[in-house]
């Protein structure tokens, strides 16, 4: 039996709730959850907001812990060992994306919290594939929010073969934002922070920024056209995407991994005339979360967290809808 | 005293005009005009549509003759070599992507046709940067059009590291398109041509497509989805964005080089799933010009043009602007 919080209905509160996982899979390990991070996305699932939730849902993919039983095909993993696991729990493993490493953009690929429980719970089960062991020297308690929030600000530095020599910028300085500002400084790269809260300017800079820039202020925005090689939007407001677009150099990115309802509204001109893309991209492979681990530990890369008690969950889920969490929440047991 | 045709106001019809180029600059090279394509951008100066029309306007920047005279500084070019003259005249030589070798994108680049007179003329004079010499082997009459609708359709295969196992759609079969399906053809990539015109289908064939979508048939445009590594849109008019952008594999690219006036309206989900791009490039530098002229012989690929005598350059405007030419004009002495 696990024992997780469930939200019975959409936008319901979560209360304790209890399942039968079943027979472990050939493939499968179970972990026995020490942290869980909240992500936005948690949200938005239990909320149903993507029209994509089943209820009773059990939320939680930025899980950390210890694997407990390993499924009988799986030779890679022992009990005991420390693992994280992020937004998929498991991949076709034979298309063209999964064949390339690109097992992050599997069209198959399944959601931890899709049609399956996640880590709000004592146990969660995955696909021993999208499982990642947290490389010797890791923080166990700080490291859940690199599985989800971490990868995907990491993630483009990898895709797009982003230079030390390179100059970025990363609108909204939150849960992602905070965690790409560290690693754009250990990076090697010059590193812009666009904030519309003052009071983040000063934590920004701690953080890896070298310089802030008002992401509400036009003029200031307007001072900075042709300086970014790329820009990593981790927000879900739309702003004044065809200014933020005259800020990058010639053959620069508008990159965005923060999902905004409303479609882009995108001058042709601005990006034909200095070669200009724009494009978004969703977490990262299990390769990759291993090299994001090694570059965190080796750079001393950890998300900033509060901690909250697996017990207090609604109200940690009530402080992150706040906007007052700094940067991210971490439930532990 | 070069004699040439020049509208004397926005929209005007074109008159015979002469004027003084004045002395040689040191950097120059005149040339001897024996062939100049039609563009839609020509037309779209003549008519001042982006606002940067000086009159009276010499159009024409698909040019090809012969060096009639040297600058003092030019120790590259000798006089009576056949050579091509395309958008741009000038670079500034010194920024950041002249010395990328990005010299299309030189912010201080200046147009042909821009606050400077083009090849409606019997000589145009233009910075010897910017001038690239046919190779041997190369049709002279009707290597014009790869000046610029040519090389806006070669160089993001260039820019992108098209390689020969991709699949890429072309939008719109015009006069870019049909160069673009040539270049592909031989590129070595499975080559889909999307246009509205059924008309244009055999003849889409023989350019090298190996098959035909219709561009406003949402149905079958549907079938194609996940299918294309890149799709280059050579469009000056809204289509579904949205639904092209599903006909792209994992990692595709929706590459625009016409300029529609609207803005793209973009879903950012579609973008961020499957880490797909939008972008846009402006033609190529000299340097890619070249590598395009040396392609275009091995392969034979050569634009397909009506010709028409200079004297005829109302007529051959007109027969632009209907819609029938196919696929390129090609004004000749």
């Amino acid at each position: 039996m696990i024992n997780a919080y469930a939200a019975l209905e959409a936008g319901g509160k979560l209360v304790p709730w209890q399942y039968k996982p079943g027979t472990l899979g050939r493939d499968e390990v179970e972990i026995e959850v020490d942290y869980c991070g909240i992500c936005h996305s948690d949200v938005s699932m239990l909320n149903n907001e993507w029209g994509m939730s089943a209820y009773p849902l059990v939320a939680g993919h930025e899980v950390v812990g210890r694997i407990s039983a390993v499924g009988e095909a799986v030779s890679h993993f022992k009990t005991g060992q420390v693992v994280g696991l992020g937004w998929h729990s498991d991949y076709c493993k034979v298309c063209a994306s999964c064949g390339s490493g690109d097992h992050n953009l599997c069209s198959k690929a399944q959601g931890t919290i899709v049609s399956r429980h996640g880590g709000f719970a004592d146990k969660v089960r995955a696909n021993a594939a999208s499982v990642v062991a947290l490389p010797k020297g890791m923080d166990a308690k700080t490291a859940g929010p690199l599985f989800c929030g971490g990868i995907t600000v990491f993630n483009p530095l990898v895709q797009f073969d982003i230079k030390p020599t390179d100059k970025v910028a990363v609108i909204g300085i939150g849960g992602l934002g905070h965690i790409a500002l560290q690693f754009l400084r250990a990076w090697g790269c010059n590193v812009t922070a666009f904030t519309s809260s003052d009071s983040k300017t000063q934590e920004a800079k701690a953080l890896g920024a070298h310089q802030c820039i008002n992401s509400r202020n036009s003029a200031e925005i307007e001072q900075a056209a042709g300086r970014f090689d790329l820009i990593i939007s981790t927000v879900n407001v739309t702003l004044d995407w065809n200014l933020y677009l005259s800020t990058l150099k010639p053959k620069g990115r508008l990159h965005f991994v923060g999902a905004t309802l409303e479609p882009l509204n995108i001058g042709v001109f601005g990006l034909i005339m200095a070669q200009r893309s724009v494009s978004g991209s969703p977490v990262g492979s299990p390769a990759t979360i291993t090299k994001m681990l090694e570059f965190a530990v080796q750079h001393n890369i950890k998300p900033v967290v509060e901690m909250f008690k697996f017990e207090q969950i609604n109200e940690a889920l009530d402080h992150l809808k706040s906007g007052n969490a700094r940067y991210r929440i971490v439930l532990q047991r």
